[in-house]
């Protein structure tokens, strides 16, 4: 008996131009485009496997291990029922296709980085859900056209369609058929590009970004300005940057939509933080990095960002990585010794330790681990196509680890 | 021999839409309106004495017992200067008139509130300075004549040449004339207007408000939406709301200006922040009691303001003032017994304690100290006229107290 069978994992990726509000809740379609930095696969994936079985009584969905109701109205279901109907199109054009879109599917999807590394799973999740169904149903679809889909799963996971840099274009369709993603150059383009992950404890709960990005819709002035007349702009700007690989612009462009986006949070009533005094103490070490630099003739070397929440991710070139990663380390101690991901530090201990001329009092030396991990990557590819042996579901067609 | 000197006080304001921003560093010039509350006097003040005596040497100021240099292009030369061209129009006009000012002054002047009370004393400094030299003289001029005066001081100084709800117009004339104060309303029109001033400590210094609103200006996008298109028509509503007591839009429309003042100051480049984790948590503990009173069917019950700095300031109609010390004293306990100036807790200590219903989970509790002191004060009248005895300066012309 033929498996129908396939499994895929899929990057994460962190916006410098930020996504923040919808003017569709139910198709997800944003009021601004957006861009991002695919990060590298391997060492932060969701991977995903999915089956279509005739004997799987209905679909049925495993996050790491844990069993999760499909809700009929649901993101999830949405997806599902997107690439069936794709599925159905293949089988109408070809009678000898087999009817997989008739069959129930059993979908287990895991995420390589624990909640506590403070990012959000939604986005590669949604895109390895895409992708592995794609590859089930042997799809033609390219990228952009599952990214429609991905869309409706979580707005951002769009963007996780590709490697390398990636617009989410805002489009202008009431259906959503032009709000996709697409590739504004490849991970081969600017291979460069360096990211440090800044975990950030917190004792707050935030506000949620579907609920958060809402209410600024809803009751901030300075939303609309920045919808109309600062996003398009700063899309054609960073999107040049990236071509030209000009760090400077990038870096400035960066923390500009970074700083812009928290100030929409802030303009919101009841008003939104997400940054705590430990993110701000980040922000002030790269921007004092950044004068000092830019004060002895050179260059940005680092650009801050900052999602819906406290975590700092911060883009650098690699030759600057082993620096910033000290610096980080002087301010914020960790309570176990930091191991680099690419072994910058060979001989030497990785260890706190300032630039000369670096004006140590932008900020205090804080407690160990108040930064609380730190996930050195880069540029990463898009969705891979794993072998059979990466299965998530064993031969029963259920998860190989329960939770 | 007569002796020529005037001895006043001029009180504190806390503006409910933000001053952010000049259009002419020189003549302090802004680039929105503004509009205050001025605070009782007889808690937070400046008391200025000036005297004019041909004998002197040559003007002379003393700020808190020491003294300062009075630089030629300074604020204060430009306001002195500015008020002996005043008093030189009434000699003009009348040969009788003594040539006071042909003298050099003496300028005494004392802020009631320390440093640490974490309240700038610029404002109530140069109105204090620019009432006691224009009684000294004598002169014919208004308030808003006046106020004209002090604003080339410091911008903020101009409102508190009224009490009560007092607006600051942007003007247009690049000359600054019609950049003046004006009385909303006095205080006897709205004098139920009680505020909880919250001291909160902070180890990072803060970007000087002079530096910081340029750099908004030169590189906040967000800005220019709100001087054109936010600031006036929350003038007009926030005047209306004074007009008529009507507290729900009072307290809504300020809450918006602070956060949007904030958010611009994040949208600058590189960023400005001003609050803190524990300013965010007096935010939360605001907006919690307002829900909960919303919830319930009531109004608004309270409003948080934050200047260029950590501190709050909360608005509240007199009958909530008891009701919202116990919440802050919940969270932020004080190192020292708060005493309150109204006397509100008599035969029950003044201990922390939440509403009924109240989501206590929206903050922590905090260490205590991290909030420094509360001072409880209430709208006010505008600068005084003092008696001889309460001068700052000797018979010998030189300050009764030296630092």
């Amino acid at each position: 008996m033929t498996v129908y069978q396939a499994t895929a994992s899929a990057p994460v990726n962190i916006a410098v131009i930020k996504y923040w509000g919808k003017r569709d809740t139910k198709l997800i379609l944003p009021t601004n485009s957006s861009l991002s930095v695919t990060l590298d696969q391997d060492h932060l994936r969701s991977t995903t496997t999915s089956r279509a079985d005739p004997s799987f009584d209905h679909d049925r969905l495993w996050l790491n291990g844990k069993e999760e109701e499909i809700k009929g109205d649901g993101r999830t279901a949405t997806c599902i029922a997107e690439l069936k109907r794709l599925r159905k199109e293949v089988e109408d054009a070809d009678s000898n296709a087999p009817k997989l879109s008739t069959f129930p599917v059993h979908i287990a999807s895991y995420n390589n980085f624990p909640t506590a590394a403070g990012l959000a799973s939604s986005a590669s999740g949604f895109a390895a859900l895409v992708s592995s169904l794609a590859q089930l149903y042997e799809l033609p679809a390219s990228p952009s056209t599952l990214s429609l889909i991905s869309r409706q799963g979580s707005g951002s996971a769009c963007r996780s369609l590709y490697g390398g840099y990636v617009a989410w274009n805002v489009g202008t369709d009431p259906s959503g058929v032009d709000s996709n993603a697409v590739e504004v150059a490849p991970r081969e383009h600017w291979p460069d590009m360096h990211a440090l992950i800044c975990v950030v404890s917190d004792d707050k709960k935030g506000t949620s970004s579907t609920s958060g990005m809402q209410r600024t819709v809803e009751t901030s002035a300075l939303l609309q300005h920045r919808i109309k007349h600062v996003v398009p702009q700063r899309m054609a700007d960073i999107s040049k940057a990236i071509q030209e690989r000009d760090f400077d612009s990038f870096a400035q462009i960066t923390m500009a939509d970074s700083n812009q986006f928290h100030a929409v949070a802030l303009d919101t009533a009841p008003p939104i933080f997400y940054l705590n005094d430990v993110s701000r103490s980040i922000i002030q070490v790269v921007v004092e990095y950044n004068r000092l630099s830019l004060a002895n003739g050179g260059g940005y070397k680092a650009a801050y960002t900052y999602d819906a929440g406290p975590n700092a991710v911060i883009y650098a070139p690699e030759k600057n990585m082993k620096e910033i990663i000290q610096l980080i380390l002087n301010y914020f101690p960790q309570k176990d010794a930091f191991k680099d991901t690419f072994a910058l530090f060979k001989n030497d201990k990785a260890e706190g330790k300032l630039p000369a001329g670096f004006n140590k009092n932008v900020a205090k030396v804080h407690q160990a681990g108040e930064v609380r991990n730190l996930i050195h990557t880069r540029v990463g590819d898009g969705p891979r196509k794993l072998s059979s042996e990466e299965a998530l579901l064993g031969e029963n067609g259920l998860p190989k680890t329960l939770a």
